[in-house]
């Protein structure tokens, strides 16, 4: 049997472990399958303890959809278990980890992890999540909305918009633009975003500050008086609870506004005897790098965002140790969120020769942890973040690395990162789908399976342009760009308003913030449909939520992507080929035996069987899928 | 230009950074260098600050030998400072890290590392080691010998062998065979060591013990009296270093004899009233971890070495933290080592829910170093030890996992840890040249450079058969052997004998600890003069000690590997085929036009140049070549 290679696979579900999330000194079963047939001799699990290797040989237990299923017992010895495969042909050894098979004996940097005390936040794998830029979204109060001139500063007036010509009037200001969204109106539209089949809100912040995103904050322990205030968070709280839904919200410990409560450099909204920028004797002068000259470290540099000092033990007391301290806060009841969500945390603690975000990041996991053991920590990292994905720290990044940056750059766009250096704009960089996949498996296989299924996949949100807005996007390719944020493991992000195909332009952070046209009926749009087929498949099958998940494909610029429980399958063929592609399908590896008439969108497919473990689909130039199987 | 990729490079080396051991405030000058006329436009040095992506464009600064050198700064911010470049075509983004060059944008587990807080054992990749079992190597002092009897125990007599006719009484105790070997015919042999071209000897424990390895330590404070006493190590050392080598000594304190002063559970050499195990209320119970019925944990369940409890503060301030510990003592005068070999270190301060070693091996090199800034700390790991290797625990592994294991497959032999179990043992696994370099790049790449050069590239020691004893091992593999230890980074370790084809039986510890033949005249002998040549060599070029290392080719069974600084180059040619092979060398990515017409043992070469970068060589079924390269 040739390609049997193909078929190897084993994960951290409940599939393969009997238990994903064990406790020390119980004993749990890995299983591994494989076509029946193949010419594997023995299968044997391999695991360190205490650093040294421990062998036990797998039993093939039974037969099913044509998988060969193998099973051996490891003990629990360790907080982090460590575990790979090896797999013995007449020929060869040959050695399984999480990036794969090969004859070359691997590091341990890709093995499979269990972990004996990391509790996941298990409603996110199930979740649809609903990314909420609140000031934009739904002006619910108008009573509460900014005044004009309220905030004016330095020439630019306040301005407040009128939310249905927006589009024209848009971007005058910088941050000051008013449309007086605001909590209230997103409880007004929970109905709405229970039938587009959301689960779950990530807000963007909402404590008081000046400006329109509030990353400025000027009091962490209090909501805006323009989003309603601390009860209108409660209430709003209260209604997604009724309506089973979670709510994230967003921070910046990393740096307040200027005109945070501690800082207090212009007497904005406090009297300026308080603060540690005109008070050197302040309490909270410690919370802050502060230099010669009254100069301080700054986000960027930028001297309204003041970077928070973490060798400061108070400043962690108030942050996130003491009862009352900010992240437990909100935490608690009446405010109750599920999670939160920390800006800027691939810089945070982090200042040069201080370098502190390792040992803070674990305190802070505990204090929320204790508040509630199912909270989310989502932090946002563009880039590699594996180091803090191991249990005991994040529970995902913002997954730009694995999902936005490659699917934008796989449909032709701009690397995000790479279109800040003049030389590294606007170049051809067609990606293969190889690449495609190396740039996923390479960054998960790095982190225990309860890491894959956390990760936020997003690829709009409110610091990138949204794709739909870019004229070289076909409709097509914004809906493979949907399918690879629901084929992947974790939750899947719909930043507002994508499924309104809302207004915006490329190129700045506010382009990507336009309200949202509730005037309009957009619910009868390609956008909308998508978004909603998605987020109900995804409910209705558990392969999105808690399957397995495997490249079938990778060929040119095609890739097949799986996701499967033992009884289902679906597969997404992400495709930017500019000409017609067939390609092979080994469906055998997920127990299937074809492919349904159309996808789940309703476009005809074409295809044929090749021999009993694959089948040949025709992709025509860019063309995407999304695609139940045939079960064998 | 094809091929252009080839020779993208860079590294560690002083070739290509300013200063490889930069402090932080510091500005360093990185280089990379390519083919001149290479179709990149642009190079771009891309690293990190606090987490944040920072790139400069590389100027060209000038072209030599056919290499077009760019440069960029990168200022010294953090205690580790990660760095990557970019390439920019016409058509796409290349990424070019340790691990290679590709159109996938790398994670950062393979990125360049420069360690601002790390001094480096400057003289280890100057090095070529010599590895003494010391009871087997010299008698030098017949008056010292372990007595007819002396540690007689459950019926099986020490036996004191006759050194010349050893091969055939050999092997009837169990480390009870003794030989006489001890310090004062190692100081003998000093003028014998220096001919051969060695400059650093580690040898095995020599601590009081009652075994011939000594392993199962009695008293880390006294070197065993049958080896001479503390007053023969403190001779040794001084001629030693008189003649210019150093000297590292071997210790398990992951565990001791269950004899040692602190244990002393049979009274062997200490009265019963002291230690652990007869008195519970011994200070130094708490070493140890005992259970109910004064069970204690041993290591591998040897209850003949108790495994010691660092949870006990007492325990590190005997062994490494007080001014008078064990590892402090002998760092001093007038012992003055140049550094430790730790027994069993991947296990060691690790107990199940115990994991103390990261806590545990920054404190011991923190203590080490105070003692000696340039002592060199090898630990015994077989496989993948990266995460020891950042900067702050080890040096060095036993190079095991990147030389031993892999060369040894290499050539047909089974790995040591697969033939454990019966199904892995004897598969006929050749191994392929590509998974040859995955074995060494994959490992190797996630370490700084730093500790590439610090690698103790080793294929025999102690515990493993020796290479040459194995009768599928042709001659001309052994020397294959020998030139990849000698063209990896790092230092290479003869084993004691090697040089003297000593006798020896495969498959137990014992059979590798034969006694050196010194009655016999070996220096005339093939493996003498490999090991002779290569030793020799290492010293007249700095290539082979400071230069980088890159791989050219890797192609069916034969692999090439090239060191090199600016003015001059070698390859080693390591191959298994069992057919001649015919393979392009990419000399130009070194600077180099062609070979020498025959390698360093005076082997003829048949090759002819390709084209400007690159010539043919032709390898006959199992030679092996090293050969210095013409510069362009």
């Amino acid at each position: 049997m040739e390609n049997w290679q193909e078929s190897v696979y084993s994960d951290g579900t409940a599939m393969f472990v009997s238990n994903p999330s064990p406790r020390l000194g119980e004993t749990v079963t890995v299983s591994l399958r494989l076509y029946d047939g193949a010419p594997v001799r023995h299968v044997i699990l391999r695991w360190l303890r205490n650093g040294l290797v421990q062998m036990a040989h797998a039993r093939k237990v039974r037969v099913e959809r044509g998988l060969a299923w193998y099973e051996a017992e490891m003990p629990i010895t360790e907080r982090r278990m460590q575990y790979q495969f090896y797999l013995v042909t007449d020929e060869a050894v040959w050695f399984y980890t999480q990036k794969g098979i090969s004859t070359c004996m691997p590091d341990h940097s890709c093995d499979f992890v269990l972990l004996t005390d990391y509790v996941q936040p298990a409603w996110v794998k199930e979740a649809v999540f609903y990314q909420i830029f609140p000031e934009r979204f739904c002006n619910g109060d108008p009573a509460n909305d900014v005044q004009p001139g309220e905030y004016a500063q330095d020439g630019h007036p306040t301005i407040h918009m009128d939310w249905e010509a927006a589009p024209l009037a848009y971007e005058q200001g910088f941050c000051l633009d008013f449309f007086g969204g605001d909590l209230q109106g997103i409880r007004q539209k929970i109905p709405y975003l229970k039938e587009l089949g959301v689960t779950a809100l990530y807000l963007n912040p909402i404590f008081r500050a000046p400006s329109v995103h509030k990353y400025d904050c000027v009091d962490y322990f209090h909501v805006d008086p323009h989003f309603g205030g601390d009860e209108a968070l409660a209430e709003l709280s209260k209604a997604l609870h009724e309506n089973g839904m979670k709510l994230i919200l967003d921070i910046s410990i990393n740096h307040t506004g200027a005109n945070h409560r501690w800082f207090n450099r212009d007497g904005m909204f406090f009297d300026k005897s308080t603060g540690a920028y005109n008070n050197p004797g302040a309490e909270e002068r410690d919370y802050y790098f502060f230099g010669p000259g009254n100069a301080y470290h700054a986000w960027f540099g930028n001297q309204n965002l003041p970077t928070l000092n973490y060798t400061s033990q108070a400043l962690r007391d108030v942050v996130y140790q003491a009862q009352d301290s900010v992240l437990r806060k909100w935490l608690k009841p009446p405010y109750s969120i599920d999670g939160w969500r920390f800006d800027v945390a691939d810089t945070f603690a982090r200042n040069d020769d201080i370098q502190l975000s390792h040992e803070v990041w674990p305190e802070i996991r505990r204090a929320i942890r204790e508040e509630n053991p199912q909270a989310y920590i989502l932090a946002e990292d563009w880039g590699d973040c594996a180091q803090y994905m191991q249990g005991d720290e994040w529970d995902s990044p913002m997954s730009y690395f694995t999902c936005g940056r490659p699917i934008r750059q796989f449909f032709g766009q701009d690397d995000h990162f790479l279109e800040h250096d003049p030389v590294l704009r606007g170049l051809p960089c067609k990606m293969t789908a190889a690449d495609l996949k190396e740039r996923v498996v390479q960054h998960l296989a790095k982190m225990p399976w309860a890491m894959w299924e956390n990760q936020f996949n997003l690829f709009d949100s409110h610091d990138i342009s949204r794709l739909h807005n870019d004229p070289a996007i076909s409709p097509m390719a914004w809906r493979g760009a949907v399918y690879f944020q629901f084929i992947l493991t974790g939750a899947a992000s719909i930043y507002y308003g994508d499924e309104a195909a809302v207004d915006g332009t490329l190129g700045t952070n506010e382009g990507c913030r336009y309200p949202m046209p509730w005037g309009r009926d957009f619910t009868g749009g390609e956008q909308y449909r998508v978004c909603r087929t998605m987020a109900h498949l995804k409910h209705d099958h558990s392969a999105l939520s808690r399957g397995g998940m495997k490249f079938l494909c990778a060929q040119g610029y095609t890739a097949a992507i799986a996701r499967f429980t033992e009884d289902e399958a679906f597969v997404a063929v992400i495709n930017s080929d500019d000409k017609d592609a067939c390609i092979r399908l080994p469906l055998g590896a997920v127990g299937a035996a074809g492919l349904k008439d159309t996808d789940v969108m309703g476009e005809k497919l074409s295809w044929r069987p090749l021999d009993e473990n694959s089948v040949e689909l025709t992709v025509p130039a860019g063309k995407n899928y999304f695609i139940q199987c045939q079960m064998k």
